[in-house]
């Protein structure tokens, strides 16, 4: 935990927060007096123990910058869909769409993680000291949501066997769509590129969705 | 699995293979008759399906090429050390070094993890479709592995605290030094930057070394 993250309801005071749960634990393991703090969807700064599970915080300063990235993921394996998310939100994305494909398999979608999104991406926060919490939104019904998509600035659709390699250092808005293991089908494809998305590629190497979202942001931004 | 890798023990001809275990259930679980098929550290190809277990092999090209990269990484926790390893070999990295450092616990060192590290470089080749093993050593003494370093080319060590950011498109070897989680200590950085390395930053936001790999190689390849 790099950053403490509250919120309203931990307020006692103006500047006094009381805490529990695994955040006391944290504290109480990294064991310092100061630490910095941040109050989600607010300012950071920092925070001082006055006594067990009580703090005085100083909240003083903004966020780091948000990545203007939308991202797009048909919706990962729930194996690795926690860290995903906490990846991407610890990347400072703070728009992501869950959606479906052909490759996506249906029982991903009863996954009892769907409901710990929000976890996931407080810990990605935690992670990257941030507060800005990242929409997640779900979408069931690939057509409907690719065509109403509706991109302005740069919109890429990542897939292996592109000829157009991924475009680096690009200084516009990106919206970035990930397919599922196996890929989008080309149907998919053809769907983004009528929406206006082109499909580009990393080269030769197929990567796994954990290790292509960084790879990609490292390589647009 | 995106290619099956072979090794010489698995001929039992010119061109035919017998496999089983792991592999032998993945090609029945894809059930494909044609797949994608490599000869570890060898050319790569397609295998045919000639009864169970036995396939008809066919490697007439070469795996894609290296990244030009040694990554030399603080010992990662247990809990991510696979993932760590099979992701940055899926990245096309030959040459990783796992190093020891001031934040580094010792119980690490002791992680029966670390025996079955080229399991791990294995899944990360069939993964991105590459047959080329790296080349993976452990240091666990800092200073002298450091000191002994001979750097050509571009060399950085990754530091949150750094003024530099890190340079993009790189058009030459590099040597990428990561710390363990809460980074490397000041001594630590000064030993680097004595063997000639530059200290860069990503920006405020501190990744997961999980993170960062990728989003560091695929800024500076």
């Amino acid at each position: 935990m790099n950053l403490l993250l509250l919120v309203p309801e931990d307020f006692i005071g103006p500047t006094r927060v009381r805490i529990g749960g695994r955040r006391l634990e944290e504290v109480n393991r990294i064991g310092a007096t100061t630490l910095r703090a941040g109050l989600i969807d607010g300012r950071m700064g920092t925070a001082e123990v006055v006594a067990t599970g009580e703090l005085e915080v100083h909240l003083d300063s903004d966020p780091p910058p948000a990545l203007p990235l939308t991202l797009i993921l048909a919706l990962p394996r729930p194996k690795v869909l926690n860290r995903v998310i906490a990846g991407a939100t610890s990347m400072g994305i703070k728009k992501i769409f869950l959606i479906n494909a052909w490759r996506v398999e249906k029982s991903y979608w009863k996954s009892p993680k769907l409901d710990h999104l929000r976890d996931q991406a407080l810990l990605g926060l935690e992670q990257a000291r941030d507060t800005m919490m990242p929409r997640i939104e779900l979408c069931r019904f690939f057509v409907p949501f690719v065509e109403e998509l509706s991109v302005n600035g740069v919109a890429l659709v990542a897939h292996p066997g592109a000829t157009e390699i991924c475009p680096r250092d690009v200084q516009q808005p990106v919206m970035l769509a990930i397919g599922p293991e196996g890929g989008f089908i080309d149907g998919e494809i053809a769907s983004f590129e009528r929406a206006g998305f082109r499909a580009v590629s990393l080269g030769p190497r197929i990567l796994r969705v954990e290790t292509a979202i960084p790879a990609l942001v490292g390589r647009l931004f």
